[in-house]
């Protein structure tokens, strides 16, 4: 006889995206007249740049002749991009990352959700809050995070770091001491950052605890400021305490092209054990790698034309970002972020839950966002929008939300 | 302060085959002007055949077009694809599967090893023995398999069916009753396979004692006898307890392009709950899709010049099988499998360990097989070859192995 994993059981409702997913499926299937224009799901609207579909057609063409075909892939991923990323990532930025300290994989949401397997079941895990729902889900059927309180929103193992207007979206450190610290900057879903010398006191607050960050850089590329750290291995002494997650879906368009890579430096040790040994272990037991093709796209990311068009391509959606705040702004709401990511992050009207300005948005003026409190309770009460819809869609979008 | 998963600390050694490469990888340094041959690692060597190729071009077209780019794929994988699964793979063969009981995957490595997590840490496994590592290994990562005997080799949780000559490597019911019983046919290592009659004592037994089957269908393309069963769903009552991994890497080529799917039919359900959800909830969580020009070319494998071209590459692949079977024969060993698989696994000398052979085979006649005790204790004893090299390779390593 066998026993289902309970903690799967656990877990309230399901995926969020899943449920916006519906909801605007029913909407549509009511309304087919409506155009409906979602600034929800943070998936990117504009195709691959033209370096990027060059790679994969001369990757394609390797494919079909005996000389060039390539079977299984190295366990870490092929040396041309581990050593691409070590030079520009991190080299480029004095941060001493060397390419068999990076994995690479099918994207940044499978390794924030696997990463934790190669820690113990007693961990306590520290997230912020809001947050992106990977890092606790995973943590729930690991049987991490506790009991559920359907009242609070909250795990009672899982230690919570409110991140609002009133920190400024910068979390204090917990009363208690946690083992595993998830950081995502630039922030999703609120859109703001931390600067390098925030983040620095993060990284000695680690140290000093004995802790470890998983440190999600998925929108490194929106990055605008120069206060503001590309990579936690910037602050001193990340490299003993920090793994850092990287995508190429928001900087490259990958969401459905699906490449990220994690960084284990392999100097974060648990007494004799390396963390670098149990990923490297996990990887190669647990994963197969990323297809060869996909892997000379993300190595055509790094070359000059590549870095030119998708310089070109965040812009596009950084104009969007601004477009969104300037709109919202005119409308009296308070909005924060789409300064260094592509998140909009406002404050919704008082009296509302952000599941009632979900629907609000939705039946009236068909535009899609996200609730704030489908990301943690301290989300309730705001509203995030995103800076990947098509240029043309996020005008109207607005003009819609100035309407209401 | 965190701690480690110190299950992974319990795995012994480091995966069979990165074993392997750093052996060989060493052997040619040493011996640079020696031309090595792998009949080894299960990887394929024939590039990808036009149909696919072809579909691959026309998918990173849309790719760089607004209005045909794709971003994240629908969390089971395209619809396209699953309902042209469930019609040639299942439909056709009286199997009653939907499309929505099919989840697109990167490959069946990474299902086989997840598959696990919607279980509960106490739910006991059967293998056969010997074995594809990634089973147990992935199971031991999740403290699923007790104390490892480095002697016995063999963990006290997991209970082991053995697979040899004397029982015609069809494995007898195990004495104490599972919860999850892995079974791989047509079998890796072995190259052996079951007969639908004997799949189906396997489905009644595991009715009769509440079990799931994990049905590794990997080799399926390579079945060439009428009375052996494609899929499990050809058995009476397989979609009340058993679940399908199946693969594109053996049957079109897919090692390095990764493509696979997991069938979970809605049938089973433990009390309420249907595993259905459970994996999908796990899909939709700690994964993000198969990239969608993968998919694409997943569903050219079933067109029809995709099928033509895929069954010419399968016959050349088991044209090797019958060179390695003959040569082998011919020398005087013992040799099973390479019928129905891709897997030709032959008896060695007396005396000798199947790591004794490993060293001897790369050493003398630079050729590069799998050691069968890599497999499982019972696999002692065996050596795996596989009919994955080149045509003229493969002559060239049976007439190396006629000199020994």
């Amino acid at each position: 006889m066998y026993r289902l994993n309970e903690n799967y059981l656990k877990l309230p409702g399901s995926y969020l995206f899943s449920g916006i997913a519906k909801k605007v499926a029913e909407f549509k299937e009511a309304n087919p007249d409506r155009k409906v224009i979602s600034l929800g799901i943070g998936d990117v609207t504009l195709p691959l740049v033209p370096a990027i579909i060059s790679a994969l057609h001369e990757a394609v063409d390797e494919m079909a002749s005996p000389g060039t075909f390539k079977g299984y892939a190295p366990d870490l991923g092929y040396a041309f991009l581990r050593e691409t990323i070590a030079a520009e990532d991190y080299r480029s930025r004095g941060c001493n990352i060397s390419p068999d300290e990076i994995f690479i994989s099918d994207g940044a949401k499978c390794d924030c959700a696997n990463i934790q397997e190669i820690f113990s079941q007693d961990t306590r895990i520290a997230v912020c809050d809001p947050v992106y729902p990977v890092y606790v889900d995973s943590n729930v059927m690991a049987g991490r995070t506790g009991n559920y309180d359907p009242a609070a929103g909250t795990w009672s193992r899982v230690i919570y770091m409110p991140c609002t207007a009133e920190n400024g979206f910068s979390p204090d450190f917990p009363d208690e001491d946690p083992g595993l610290i998830y950081l995502c900057f630039p922030n999703n879903p609120t859109g703001t950052t931390l600067t390098k010398d925030q983040l620095q006191d993060w990284v000695d607050y680690a140290i000093r605890i004995g802790a470890v960050i998983i440190y999600d850089a998925a929108y490194e590329a929106y990055i605008s400021r120069d206060q503001v750290a590309h990579s936690i291995y910037e602050c001193k002494g990340a490299e003993s305490c920090a793994i850092e997650i990287r995508s190429f879906s928001k900087n490259a368009g990958f969401t459905g092209t699906r490449l990220g890579f994690t960084v284990v430096p392999k100097a974060i040790r648990c007494g004799e054990v390396s963390l670098h040994s149990l990923w490297a272990r996990r990887h190669g037991t647990k994963y197969n790698g990323a297809p060869y093709i996909i892997q000379k796209a993300g190595a055509a990311c790094y070359s000059r034309e590549g870095k030119a068009q998708l310089k070109e391509q965040v812009a596009l959606y950084m104009e969007n970002a601004r477009v969104i705040r300037q709109g919202l702004a005119d409308c009296g709401y308070e909005v924060y972020g789409g300064i260094d990511a592509p998140y909009i992050w406002m404050k919704i009207p008082a009296g509302m839950t952000s599941w009632d300005f979900f629907d609000r948005l939705l039946t009236s003026a068909a535009v899609v966002g996200t609730p704030g409190s489908g990301f943690g309770p301290s989300g309730e009460g705001y509203f995030r929008l995103t800076a990947f819809g098509n240029k043309d869609d996020t005008k109207i979008a607005i003009d819609r939300i100035r309407l209401l």
